[in-house]
């Protein structure tokens, strides 16, 4: 059969793929808070009760009510009388009258009475049980007020959040200590090709160590997946068929790495074709490194065929399956991916029509970084390591010029 | 004792703070390669083997000697006989003489005599055994040369570097299997206060949950560290004397916030100050939020007191904890933070002579993206849960413009 009938442009792949996945979410577990870090949530997060649940002082000072400072000035002070000292983690037992104030520290909770803190740089000690006051304040000056920061009932966290640490202080603040998150989606990950051996064998003249199990697994694993590795298949269509059925029961998703060879890559697409509905949705993208990508989906699953080239393979998982892994977990899209600004050190030469992603390394220079490819045949699987991140050459360009600003999307 | 005698800037304070640790880097560990995403590397790897080991296709066609194209053109094709076909992951069971040629798949091996291969678009079948050859190669054509990628003894990653998935992939195709990594620096956690409670606990009035000690554990781990969780420490001097006693002699760095009000912090400054040589070293720094932050070294292990507000802890945890986890990494230093240019979308006011660090949130606009500014009072951990990312408004600046240009640090 013959490959690349249809070039697609990698968006509309993309969309094509994910449209085709009828219910693609993961389930839901509750786990610890503290061991959230980087899990999105599966739900909407609601406060169970107001934040702070009391009138907090915002600073080091003295708790009044504000009509008593009414008029104070440094020429004309307001003489208040001290009648006790807020103790941290405890209500006070005390009430703050009109012409009253007591010590309150930053966090203390406000006495009954008191409606504002004065700074303790605006105030001076008159003499034992007195002090002075130099400038009047508002009511609810320097106050925190009880359910300020979130109401009862509020939706604190939307679904689809991935928690980062001050969201799991967030949640700690409120006493949450289990949140509900997605399930991390299990990937299998399959090499194929006969010429492919596992990495703790030496090789033969022929031979070359499977590379690209052990990075597309961390790749999902910095997604926010986990991955299984479904070891290496030799390039016949029973073997590929038999390995990809059980993948497709136990895992999430499925990643193949073609054998490198056309036949090798087609025999990839013939499997996923048979193995569910509606089998093969891409077949060839417009886009460099990676042109023989394969996106299907067998009954309910994403199968994504990524060619054999470590770095073609990586650059691809990068367009493909960073998207599929957040839309399994149920992730909110539309934020931002890490890049930076940069001006390219050379020219860089693409074909019109196709979206091309070359490696880059960042090298700080006066004005800002300056991006420099790193150029590579296929297969420099090192290349790729060195790199600090992508430049994308939209289809639209034939290259881009030395000193065009680039965004460099972080590796 | 009173605070802030003299505020440093935020990166002098970084550099005096670094500069009085003598060795601060931690001990190294072997760790399986597949297990190693995100790990610093402790050694720089060399290669023991060339990659690839032999001269292997880049295309699928056919393996030549150069010479026996030369001339061959669509008009006057080379007709060379067929011998044989490369198998792949085995050494080719013959050579390739003039006037020869023999199939071969991307990754195939070479067979002895062949120094380029024809790509199979160019060339035709004559007749049985035959083929026609429509453009003559160079020697070397369409071939990646044994240690081509890497030769032996080559570094391939250098010491301190982070290893990605690409990184991992390159490890696995030189066969090393396991790489001496760093390990994870250690951190303390201690919170303080006695309004402090854990978030298990429901709170009394007065009280409030733990929120400091777990979004500051996230912050580590998310930079590459470990943290134990050191408890809710009272505000005595002997119960936090006693607790970070057991900290330094157990963990690689301590992490404190402490109570909120200034007598509070002092007493964190006091007792790092009795704990160990050099003691407090920087006690305040201009920054906002963010100003009572405190950096010491306690004969050799860095501590750093965090103000109580989780706003600010977090703020100046990103700014002093990030680089302090990445030196004791032995990270090598100047590669980029994770940002995405974006337009402010409100003018921002700033004391000169300060730096400012404003939570916003990223919305897509047509042009690009705009960072709105999230204005908050302190202690409102859900200001920065619902952030995107930090703005950073430069102690020369009195503000920013609404428009203005802004790089926005991912959270």
């Amino acid at each position: 059969m013959p490959e690349f009938l249809e070039l697609m442009p990698p968006q509309e792949a993309l969309a094509v793929w994910l449209r085709a996945m009828p219910e693609p979410r993961v389930g839901v577990e509750r786990i610890p808070s503290a061991q959230a870090l980087g899990r999105v949530t599966a739900e909407a997060v609601r406060s169970p009760e107001a934040l702070p649940g009391f009138a907090r002082s915002t600073v080091d000072g003295y708790a009044v009510q504000a009509r008593s400072t009414h008029g104070a000035s440094d020429t004309l002070p307001a003489y208040l009388e001290l009648v006790g000292e807020v103790p941290m983690g405890a209500a006070p037992g005390f009430a703050v009258g009109l012409g009253q104030a007591a010590v309150i520290h930053t966090g203390g909770m406000l006495p009954q009475g008191a409606d504002s803190v004065v700074m303790l740089e605006l105030t001076q000690t008159a003499r034992a049980g007195e002090i002075e006051i130099f400038k009047a304040v508002a009511a609810g000056e320097n106050v925190l007020k009880a359910g300020e920061d979130v109401g009862i009932g509020e939706e604190v966290l939307g679904r689809g959040v991935r928690l980062d640490a001050a969201a799991i202080g967030g949640l700690m603040a409120l006493g949450l200590t289990e949140v509900a998150a997605a399930r991390k989606p299990l990937a299998a990950v399959l090499s194929s090709g006969d010429e492919v051996v596992p990495p703790d064998r030496a090789v033969r003249p022929g031979q070359v160590r499977d590379v690209n199990s052990y990075a597309l697994a961390a790749l999902v694993e910095s997604c926010g997946g986990e991955a299984r590795l479904y070891g290496i298949v030799p390039d016949r269509a029973e073997a590929l068929r038999a390995a990809l059925r059980r993948a497709l029961d136990e895992a999430d998703f499925v990643v193949i790495t073609a054998g490198s060879s056309a036949s090798a890559r087609d025999l990839t697409a013939a499997v996923i074709r048979e193995s569910g509905a509606p089998g093969v949705l891409v077949h060839g993208v417009n886009v460099r490194p990676g042109k023989p990508t394969i996106l299907g989906v067998c009954d309910g699953k994403p199968v994504v065929g990524l060619p054999g080239n470590p770095v073609s393979a990586l650059v691809i998982a990068r367009l493909f399956v960073r998207p599929l892994v957040a839309r399994l977990l149920g992730a909110v899209p539309g934020k931002p991916q890490a890049a930076v600004p940069a001006r390219l050190s050379l020219n860089l030469a693409s074909q019109a029509g196709r979206e091309d992603w070359v490696p880059v390394r960042l090298r700080r220079e006066a004005q800002g970084w300056a991006a420099e490819p790193i150029f590579y045949k296929s297969n420099l699987i090192f290349s790729l390591a060195h790199a600090d991140g992508l430049v994308c050459i939209p289809p639209d360009a034939t290259g881009l010029e030395v000193g065009a600003a680039v965004e460099v999307v972080l590796l």
